[in-house]
């Protein structure tokens, strides 16, 4: 082929995988709905009109047309010549086609709207706190993940085909180990809190709170974290999620809960970090398939940066604590920084998952972990699955569900279809403390800049060292990149360390 | 082929065109979300997905699968073996194909991405008053309607086939008789209403009401008047309109002006009307190319029956008249009913379409008729179009806008590409006052059920003569089966002379 030609062939495949893109960000789009605006009684038949747009996708991206591309622009004489966004692209929809094209459209189609089907179970199974409701669900949901391993087949361990969707490179034998080593500390580490006499104060936290007051904090934290409105918006849902749609829409939705300003505060800033990552991503990407976060993991680095290593951060709040007291005076009335900061990084044993703190929140992760490679390989049942849930939960937290609905149907990954993703959430806070102790080289003054509430300079590193590259560079070529090494829990294990000496006094 | 051959290729006929539906359902959304929700930054991008799911539903509607189809399911042995709901499919089917197939599918997709692109310059055009940013936008939407004008063909005058996409059957000749009689009529009592002394006061119109306050009661109106929450949604925007994605998912969006509650409460119904046509389709016909309403003009007569007809009655405020006054009480201190009545049926010649009286309304869209027509024909430039505007509205109405925002930029429809569908609003009205005629035949008792706050026994009315049919019924088989006539505009002079007798104190 000649320079003309490679270029018209370029040209050509990269409109046909923008159209893919065009399809996902309407499917994004309809789920960001679902899940905060539509009206109840359209949702059956906008399942149908998702599964028809995921099926359009999903087709083309395993079609002959795309098989022909990617064989003509992998030729030794073609791929040099194209742009590295190209490169990029083309890599990627090889393994997209490797791990897809066995799966029969139909099948892909039908188990879209199952997912759609089952994520209104779910709402009405945690509702009404009945698991029975999400069941039949459930098994169709597990029953379409066994079959689709048939057809992607694995290596040493079937889970680790459901991990490499999410955390590429990630297997069953690293997650054990790693697991294994952080399970160890953090146990220790929350037996020594659990037996501190100095226990933080956290009366004023449950005292109510307005979701409108509470919704107008939002928006001065997320300014300051450099979110830009004029590119998102922030919604309620029951199940708070960011959604990048482009770098120019990405969308924040959160819950609110009067009665513990927690779950929105830090839920927003948590789900703020995710959207940062969008909307920063190089211009140059926009419309591309590189224009997205790299991996689930990486990702959740971002938000649980914010979330924790910013927004639980003492000196953070000598900016924001008093704007937070204004909006709420009496619940605040004569706690000190100092009682307010240790209060909302109270360690407690508790059920939920998305309100755990961060000493074990790991260990929900774990909980999940365990729970989704037995069920995979049918060690268990779905219908035992309340029963393992809150048997796990008193094994690793030493706390039990009294209802389902604090138990197993407390989140809606499951509902989905999203089985090798929980992990993502362990690796993002290993990463998050990674990439702490890398920015303490290039910002030494952090902790001065969040008393300031200048929170730009962070923003700005994060956006250099990671949002950026978008899906241009691989998880672990960030993590070495920026870090040096690879996987390593142990940075997280002293950052846990050193605050909980100082918020529980340890010796 | 036998009856199980034929049920197979109904069956797959009828998924084929759902397909389709699905790609126009998530149209529809993204459409909404775009004049409702979407940060603005997003817009480009986005207006590049609706343009491939644009183009895919296009090109199956063009597609030689499509073609194929249609002749094998009008095959005489075949077309009397399917359903009745199936035969109208294809009917309509082939008229789309007819119509659209000599596109090009990549000039309809630029098409899509320059209306998308225009709407955007609309906006920014009016909000800066300056239709320079609107002009080379509108001249491409124009280029692109007569471009498509000759693929398309036309009988007697080009105009007709832009009609006839709205309103079947529809033609100058027809429109041109009907409008110089309305007008002639319309002018005429115009004049009598101008040179009455008994001028209703409209002080108290102008008072402020927080827009909050405003929205609470357009949630009264549209639950008595049978709108279904759980199969819809209220939202903020530049210019109503409602969407009915699906019958379960109908939406209504409103504007609001807290100097004139005028401008939502009555664009709040109006929109209303339309949504209790969608909401109310018969539910055989939900997912099916049948469920939405018939014409253009059809849907018009439902919003303009619920806007004026109900909500512009006497009556209707009996009832709805102490509401109203409960959420701003000091506005409407001392002023009686009687005098409320007469305020909000002001005739006052003015500027904007949407917030025109009843009585000079249509004149409002002959302007525009008139204009379409000629641009269409190329007897006038885009360039000359405010000041050809504001001399037609000189002419027609005998005012002047001193702004383009309260002149020629005032509609979003032509950054859509929607010539011919003005012509709508007017026959809308027309209908809507036949309709009314008939209806006194069934409810005769139709202002004391106002009075009485009761207007199920209207919305069910509507739902039996005009809604559940959706598209199953033709605009003029519906006007023959409910009216016993064709388009005749006496009903609605007559309805307007004894309004505006009664209004102005007319001899």
């Amino acid at each position: 082929m000649n320079q003309t030609e490679i270029q018209n062939l370029e040209k050509a495949f990269m409109d046909f995988v923008h159209k893919i893109e065009h399809y996902e960000e309407a499917i994004g789009l309809i789920d960001w709905d679902l899940h905060t605006k539509a009206p109840k009684k359209g949702r059956a038949q906008r399942s149908e009109v998702m599964g028809t747009l995921s099926e359009q996708a999903f087709n083309m991206m395993i079609s002959p047309e795309m098989k022909d591309y990617l064989e003509r622009l992998s030729d030794p004489d073609v791929k040099g010549k194209v742009s590295i966004i190209t490169q990029k692209t083309v890599e990627y929809y090889q393994k997209e086609y490797e791990r897809n094209h066995r799966i029969p459209g139909e099948r892909y189609r039908a188990f879209k709207v199952a997912a759609a089907n089952a994520g209104d179970a779910w709402e009405d199974a945690k509702k009404n706190d009945d698991f029975s409701l999400f069941l039949p669900h459930l098994k169709k949901i597990i029953a379409f993940k066994k079959e689709f391993l048939q057809y992607w087949g694995y290596d040493e361990h079937p889970y680790d085909t459901l991990l490499d969707e999410y955390e590429p490179g990630m297997t069953v034998k690293i997650l054990d180990e790693v697991f294994a080593k952080l399970r160890g500390q953090l146990v220790e580490l929350l037996q020594q809190v659990m037996d501190s006499p100095h226990r933080p104060d956290t009366d004023f936290i449950f005292q109510k709170f307005d979701a409108r007051r509470q919704e107008a904090f939002h928006y001065v934290v997320l300014k300051a974290m450099g979110y830009d409105f004029d590119a998102g918006r922030l919604d309620e849902t029951v199940h708070p999620f960011a959604t990048g749609l482009n770098p120019g829409d990405v969308r924040v939705t959160t819950k609110y809960d009067e009665g513990d300003f927690r779950t929105s505060v830090f839920g927003t800033i948590h789900e703020g970090g995710h959207a940062l990552y969008e909307q920063n991503i190089a211009p140059e990407l926009i419309g591309t398939t590189m224009c997205t976060g790299t991996s689930y993991g990486i990702h959740e680095s971002q938000s649980l940066f914010w979330e924790n290593i910013v927004a639980r951060n003492r000196y953070f709040w000598e900016h924001f604590y008093p704007e937070l007291r204004k909006l709420n005076p009496d619940q605040f009335d004569g706690i000190s920084l100092d009682q307010f900061y240790r209060g909302i990084n109270v360690v407690q044993p508790s059920l939920i998952r998305i309100e755990a703190d961060e000493l074990t929140y790991c260990l929900h992760v774990m909980v999940r972990y365990e729970i989704e490679k037995a069920l995979i390989t049918d060690q268990i049942k779905a219908e035992d699955l309340p029963q393992i849930w809150n048997d796990k939960m008193e094994e690793y937290l030493g706390v039990r569900p009294d209802s389902d609905r604090e138990g197993v149907l407390q989140d809606v990954h499951w509902s989905m279809g999203d089985f090798g993703y929980f992990p993502s959430y362990a690796l993002g806070y290993i990463y998050s403390a990674q990439l702490k102790r890398a920015m303490d080289r290039d910002i030494p003054d952090f902790d001065q800049k969040l008393a300031r509430g200048e929170l730009s300079p962070i923003r700005e590193w994060l956006t250099d060292k990671v949002h950026r590259h978008g899906k241009m560079k691989k998880p672990i070529e960030i993590l070495q990149d920026v870090t040096g090494e690879g996987v390593n829990p142990q940075h997280l294990v002293d950052y846990l360390t050193e605050k909980y000496r100082n918020v529980y006094k340890l010796s």
